[in-house]
């Protein structure tokens, strides 16, 4: 094997030329094997890696830095940097992350997870190089797709006023996870497909025998304009920014893109080097699903089908469905995501009413404030974003849609502790950052009816709301309740006395469990299902003071602005003898690892809390008999 | 006056074409009166008088729309549509609004105030348009600085996959507040002095003659892309995208812009139309420093003076001074503003040290990933920001900083209530997402002296960092009171009895007066400077706690993940018989007027919190004399 030859960094420079498509052969079997058992993002990093190669043939490392956007194409960069033995525990708790760590490796320079960050950060390498007076060279890697993020031209724009190198490397597959949408995607199209000098040579000819004689200066080059556009001139785009452009070169040709980063590394300014590479490369099943294979469970190497195939419909499926009938039933719905047509579950919605949906790209930003456009035309938008993306949008939130108390719907998936991709994509602060926001509205469901009940409540609700939801199956348990949803009030589903449990959405059924408990070893305990994090039900809460001696709270979203401080505030208005005790996230970033365990580590599964109950009702008890 | 024709939308119309430039002079004349007595954004609304025009004749109000990019542009349109008494009260507590607003009249179809959203709303208007059948033409007016906005590109990036009718107006002044930056400016630039039609003919005869015969094909296109590119075709930049370009065209002549609406109008497509404006013009002092007249306080028609010169110096001067100081110090200082080197203070700075300082455009994503980039590079960077436009950031805050435990300081200014600017600028929630991200730290200094302490503590402390410090003069009692600052340490400053107000930032000069009241008649009160909001003082509240009947909490941010959640946290695990007041700003936004209505208005004046104070008091007393 190639691969037992390299043991660490730069290691790869002692394999012979002649055996680059065999090193590449087994880099590939390799990370299909691994990913088939783990799971991991297993298209982009296929597409990669004879890119990375060709990386790691030109610079040196740890001297010489990269900045993987998104960080999900990085395997083959942490495969030769020494971490092979890591893929035995890729993306478990404890084990190697499936992003840049800088913990990790000193190869490892700048950690990522969200998209589109990589040149800001580059550029802020860049300078900090420079001032300093070292000598390395630094290079950011982004897909075609990141380049829809709105931060990722902030930084071109910046960077095209450099007087000093770095290379900007567009891995250009295409797609986002999903095709990739928007203007620049069909310009970089049209660059993949141009056949060049000749179109080059005869555009401009054709141009300029358009030009008429003694015509309008104007009009002339508005003519001559439309002709020239015609004419492929590869990378003016960026040019015309001031960013020298090379390629484009083919990205699974190592020697080809060994040329041209010796030539990137001469330039005196910023360079974008154009890789075109295709996601999946070189395991069939993924060249041609791309977006099932994004983000993969184990599956099958024969088949490509998943390993442990779902039984039951996630809460994302159920969000699909009731989309589907909203869709039909009225006119004014419509749908957006920014460039997670599958993920957020709103694929059927597009096939059915193509013309309502709008997938904007990786451009979370630009989502929220089209909604909030949308809604001011008199249409019902609801967005569709995972919760940690969505913090991208915080301000567009506030101040596009919330100040004119716009009805744009809020449907948020991913919320809650998500598992393996550990703490960049961890969903546990919406509750916080929605919370600040005056005229927001935040509701979570119990299990999937109520998600069918909220999303219907909330599309004609008429004003700013969100409803947060959480990887993984759809709670399926307490069917019977299935009270009306009310603006501001939350649902009694067992009532008793001594201690009140007061539970968010996705902790309603740990809750359940945890009153189990507690009623085996002969404590009396209500269950009360929050639905409302903002308003809170205060009216409730003040019912429960009264009848309970211990209220506890339960959210899967860190303390500081979530639904506990508010049930706090609430009490403590009401002077009473009740106690609370919440249960939160604690205020640290939670890191990958299956999600149970996850549970167990930050102290929020059924165990720990109903241990937490016990403890904290006993010393309520305590304070009672001492008060007499 | 042809000003008193004009009564309401649409009375433009009426004039005589001969007078549109007197009509355009007697509103620069109205605007300069009126914001020399009430202040208000100057330069901006005197470089789009005619682009106002121009549109206001090309349009049918209300039924077509314009969405006024950051909208402090919008005076001549209120002025055309009726709102001409509106200026008497502009920007005054009840008053006219300086920006945009759907309450205030039928013709403002959206509320703007920070950069770069009005093509995403536009956007969503176009798509309502369509989906509904309606009939009208939409426009989104837009400056280069706005341009640098990356949401602004992805606007644009959507924008060009549309096949119907959306005109984006460039306002193009080659200005943010200062200078515009990047690429793009640079390109737009270029556009502006380009010769056009001769340079177009020329360049590409130029370019034809030096693509050798034979030669391979890559190596061709390059050499002749290097000849093209000193060859202006104006907007290909855009074009390139998928968006008709059209212009440039002279802001300043109506009847040019009228032809080019017209042609706009036309188009089945997204179409820029690239208008040239002067900012300030017409008025020779805001023409001059442009900079200065953005925001303009009332002044001297005649000098262009301040009518109320500043006596003493603003939080914003002691940062500056102390950042040249710093700067002269430790060479690994370096400083970061999204387009505000004035605003924020940063100029000095710039002149002294230019290679440390960098002005990244209206890009507060870019500005703070940036910013993890120089401090992963060794650097230490202090991003200097607005507490509104930090919002942008709060993603890349808590996944690019905090995440990798950068050390980043953030000099957030504008905390607190800001005034006129109303409610898309109040900086009242950066204490609660702040506050949610783990790993964070957040200081407030009571007075000038403690924003130095505390800025040169947190360019050396290690890790994430946040100063928060409020509009206007800055404080200059307490001068005593200096002890050094301590990493979660508050500082005692009065220690009595009964009562405690424990104080915020710019809530301690508020404290300190609210104490003096409580003293006149005859309360025990103690003084704490919180100094920290994270971590926070868990000692000190303890002490407190066993020493006073009641705590008062006071800070000039929302409830909701601000501090005084915090403290009632804190006092909640201590079974304490401390009652707790929190003073903070209502769950609802602030509209604009004079900073110490607004502080009545909310609550938090001196005289407000006394009176909260001594009733929360006097309900204490009661229930310790009710249970004996």
């Amino acid at each position: 094997m190639l691969l037992d030859k390299i043991k660490k960094e730069n290691d790869i420079k002692k394999i012979d030329k002649a055996d680059y498509g065999k090193l590449a052969e087994e880099i590939r079997q390799f990370l299909i094997e691994k990913i088939s058992v783990n799971g991991g993002h297993l298209g982009s990093n296929l597409g990669a890696v004879e890119l990375t190669m060709a990386l790691h043939l030109s610079l040196n490392f740890p001297n010489d830095k990269i900045v993987w956007d998104v960080g999900h194409q990085a395997y083959t960069h942490k495969l030769l940097t020494g971490r092979r033995e890591g893929f035995d525990t890729l993306r478990k708790y404890g084990g190697m992350s499936g992003f840049p760590k800088r913990k990790e490796s000193d190869c490892d320079c700048f950690d990522t997870g969200h998209s589109s960050t990589s040149i800001s950060a580059g550029l802020g390498l860049i300078k900090a190089r420079d001032l300093t007076g070292e000598k390395r060279t630094i290079v950011s890697v982004i897909g075609d797709g990141a380049l829809t993020g709105g931060m990722a031209y902030e930084a071109l724009n910046n960077a095209a006023q450099l007087r000093t190198n770095f290379i900007i490397v567009l891995n250009d597959n295409n797609m986002s996870i999903s095709e990739n949408v928007g203007g620049v995607s069909k310009y970089l199209n049209n660059i993949r497909t141009a056949t060049g000098y000749l179109d080059l040579k005869e555009g401009v000819y054709n141009a300029l025998q358009s030009i008429p004689k003694g015509d309008s200066i104007v009009e002339s080059i508005r003519r001559a304009k439309s002709s020239v556009k015609q004419l492929m001139i590869p990378g003016m785009f960026f040019e015309d920014m001031g960013i020298t452009y090379l390629g484009p070169v083919d990205g699974h040709n190592v020697e080809a893109m060994l040329r041209v980063f010796r030539e990137a590394k001469r330039c005196k300014n910023a360079v974008l080097v154009h890789v075109i590479t295709q996601k999946g490369r070189g395991f069939l099943p993924a060249e041609r699903h791309p977006a099932r294979f994004h983000g993969a469970e184990p599956f099958d190497i024969e088949t490509g089908l998943p390993s442990n195939p779902r039984t039951k419909p996630n809460y994302t499926d159920i969000f699909s469905t009731v989309m589907t009938k909203l869709g039909a039933r009225d006119e004014k719905v419509v749908a957006i995501t920014a460039a997670m047509p599958d993920g957020t579950g709103l694929k059927r919605f597009r096939n059915l009413y193509p013309d309502r949906f709008f997938d904007v790209g990786i451009a979370e930003q630009h989502a929220v404030t089209f909604a909030a456009g949308l809604a001011a035309g008199g249409m019902k938008p609801i967005v569709a974003v995972y919760s940690s993306f969505l913090q991208r949008a915080y301000d567009q939130i506030l101040h596009d849609v919330c100040i004119q108390n716009l009805p744009v719907v809020f449907a948020i998936d991913r919320a809650g502790l998500v598992g393996s991709d550990g703490e960049t994509h961890q969903g546990i602060f919406d509750l916080s950052y929605l919370s600040s926001i005056p005229g927001m509205h935040i509701m979570a469901p119990k299990n999937k009816w109520e998600l069918s009940d909220m999303l219907k409540f909330a599309v004609n609700f008429g004003g700013p709301i969100a409803m947060r939801y959480p990887r993984g199956s759809a709670y399926d348990g307490l069917k019977e309740y299935r009270k009306p949803i009310e603006l501001g009030k939350s649902e009694i589903i067992y009532e008793e006395e001594d201690i009140a449990l007061v539970a968010v959405g996705s902790m309603v059924k740990t809750a359940e469990a945890v009153r189990r408990s507690l009623k085996d070893v002969g404590y009396s305990c209500s269950l009360v299902n929050a639905r409302f994090v903002k308003p809170i039900d205060e009216a409730m809460i003040a019912e429960l003071a009264k009848e309970h001696r211990l209220i506890v709270t339960l959210e899967e979203n860190v303390a500081s602005g979530g639904f506990g401080e508010k049930v706090r505030d609430c009490l403590d208005g009401m002077h009473t003898d009740c106690s609370l005790l919440t249960v939160s996230i604690p205020d640290e970033y939670v890191e990958h690892g299956n999600v149970s365990i996850l549970y167990e580590e930050v102290g929020i599964d059924e165990e720990s809390v109903t241990k937490r109950v016990m403890t904290a009702y006993a010393s309520v008890l305590a304070e009672h008999r001492m008060r007499g």
